[in-house]
């Protein structure tokens, strides 16, 4: 762990010693098998799905550990998204994180189509009427968040599928803000696919690599954007012109899985093989709603953005003011680590499986203390990337 | 380094120290810094660039460490690939790598087009001539590899890209099995852009990520698949729904890079910063050399495939038998290490780093003896994927 109180879990988790051990045991197979290490590595991508079918409400064969959010979302727009008639538009939410954004637009560019964004009232959050109003016969598909990155709003993922469903689109969805820290039910809420990272709740490491779920009735389709590690395996290494499809989203990988990133993930999932969600989540919620609570009290001046109900809450509190930016560096410059999203957030990701009471309240009253003197004015804010 | 002798160097390189290094100098900084850590690894991939950009002859701006040849593939061809008119169709040649395949055939059938294969006149190299033959009017990016992956037969850059050129097309290379083998002039060939993994001859580990490089002349372009990394560094924590490219071939970038898994290649590259890549160059031809003198004289049933003109051939030799898969078990079983490619090719990668004449001689000694008394037939090759 980081010396201090760690509150940005929600944008690169900490360090598990089973990640450690795991990146280090498949080095010492690199370093002493060479080649012959991938006897143990060909399939590894796959030992992983039944660990990230648990975590996200799906079969094993409906996800696959690879890649990044965008390209995921990339390599399953190309397949999934068909234009067809006036069925034809994109259709995101104005709050998204931009690479999910940027992915949309390329394909709606690449189709000579429209993204178009359901605007947010407030700026911080997307009204459910709104995703109801942007939806017509012109929409073809729909990616929304499970959590927006901001806010820390949270969607109803089986409800808000079935009505982009009544509407005649698919619905993707971005789940980076919730894996890990809460339980996911996707197969049966219907969901088209799912992308998400692994760096944040799910601890596995900086740019670690994604997932991906794709519901099984798509199963059908060949991956529009085809590579060599999305054969099946059997025949993977005849090596012909005449690429098969592996079963499932494993079809959806493409190059050579990248081991010492997937032996992070592997060693950070481990944490997760024993774990109760729902009790994870319910921790998580305490936590969360401890932390409002003591902003209500102690920080009236800071807005709690995040939804109060628990159904739509996601993992992290977000704190409006017009100083978030030299507030998170103060609270740096003091050992605690929190997050600013520019240009007015400040986001603290109370994680389930290490944060404290204890610790939100000395968070809480540090940043009193920083709104009293007005002292986090002299920090440098220059130069921080994170 | 694996015990025994190691000739498979052009599929999965040995680990250099440097690497190990660098993969535990950033897990520690994972550890004990976490997101804090992002102050250094923000521009990561960008300072790899000058070592790429000499080892490809390129412009640091021209080339970016990032992705697979595969995830490369299809942002380039996303972007550079643009049919018009006649001039609609694709062309690759018959013994491509199969993911260039795969890849190449994704884009013609997403645009309604055909992927045109070069046919080998003797099923294991590719000659000139036909590659003019194939080229018409109708053919929109040509994509070539630098080296046959299973002959070893070497194509030269310069002269061909000139040929695409000539009648119209554009051209790409995948450059895998050539990168860290000899030194490359891709600037001034001016081909159009390349691919290439890190894991052969540049020695980054299993699955490493993968780089391209897209010429000065088409950096005006917006990348048709874009993603929030590929965003310029200056503006991409403003997250707006705006995507502004990064100059040059780093707006190829798509997701948050595999922090780990580019420390390996950071560490692998230190290898080649001090290298004269001609002096490089010339070793792996003496070893090259050895080898297939040392196979006409010794193994007259094994036919050499690869070209024996030095300006055709790569860093590896090829030979072929019926029974290579059997004769590459039973080398491993005796602990050398060669590379099989089915039906009937075994690989020898004499590599200039740390390969020796001995070991090529030890190697010829023992596959004259395997073949001499047939107990090679004896080992079981089931399973071995590699």
């Amino acid at each position: 762990m980081p010396p201090g109180i760690y509150l940005d879990g929600n944008s690169l988790g900490v360090m598990p010693l089973s990640a450690h051990q795991a990146v280090l045991r498949r080095l010492g197979e690199w370093q002493t098998q060479a080649v012959s290490g991938w006897d143990e590595w060909f399939g590894l991508a796959e030992t992983l799905s039944p660990a990230l079918g648990k975590l996200m409400g799906a079969a094993p064969r409906e996800v696959i550990a690879t890649g990044s959010i965008t390209a995921n979302l990339h390599a399953l727009l190309a397949t999934l998204y068909r234009p067809q008639g006036e069925r034809r538009h994109l259709l995101a939410t104005a709050l998204d994180f931009p690479t999910d954004v940027y992915a949309m637009q390329s394909w709606a560019r690449l189709h000579g189509a429209e993204l178009r964004l359901i605007p947010s009232r407030d700026g911080q959050t997307i009204h459910e009427d709104d995703l109801r109003l942007a939806l017509g016969p012109d929409i073809a598909l729909v990616l929304l968040p499970t959590v927006l990155y901001r806010s820390g709003q949270r969607f109803d993922i089986a409800r808000l599928s079935a009505v982009v469903h009544q509407q005649g689109a698919l619905v993707g969805w971005d789940a980076a803000h919730s894996i890990g820290a809460m339980p996911h039910d996707l197969h049966a809420s219907g969901a088209d696919f799912a992308v998400w990272c692994s760096y944040k709740y799910l601890n596995a490491g900086p740019g670690a690599p994604g997932g991906l779920f794709l519901h099984q009735r798509h199963h059908h389709l060949a991956p529009a954007l085809s590579g060599w590690w999305g054969n099946e395996k059997e025949t993977q290494f005849e090596m012909t012109t005449q690429f098969r499809p592996a079963p499932g989203a494993a079809a959806y990988q493409q190059g050579t899985p990248p081991v010492l990133a997937l032996a992070a993930l592997e060693g950070a999932l481990e944490i997760f093989e024993d774990l109760d969600l729902h009790a994870l989540r319910a921790r998580s919620l305490q936590l969360t709603d401890t932390l409002i609570e003591l902003a209500d009290l102690h920080l009236p001046e800071m807005r709690v953005l995040t939804p109060r109900d628990h159904a739509r809450r996601g993992g992290h509190v977000s704190l409006l003011h017009p100083e978030a930016r030299a507030l998170s560096a103060a609270l740096r410059a003091r050992g605690i680590i929190p997050d600013y999203r520019s240009p007015d957030i400040l986001r603290l990701a109370p994680v389930a499986l290490y944060n404290t009471e204890d610790e939100l309240r000395e968070t809480v009253r540090v940043l009193r203390g920083l709104l009293d003197s007005g002292s986090h004015r002299e920090v440098d804010v220059s130069g921080a990337v994170s």
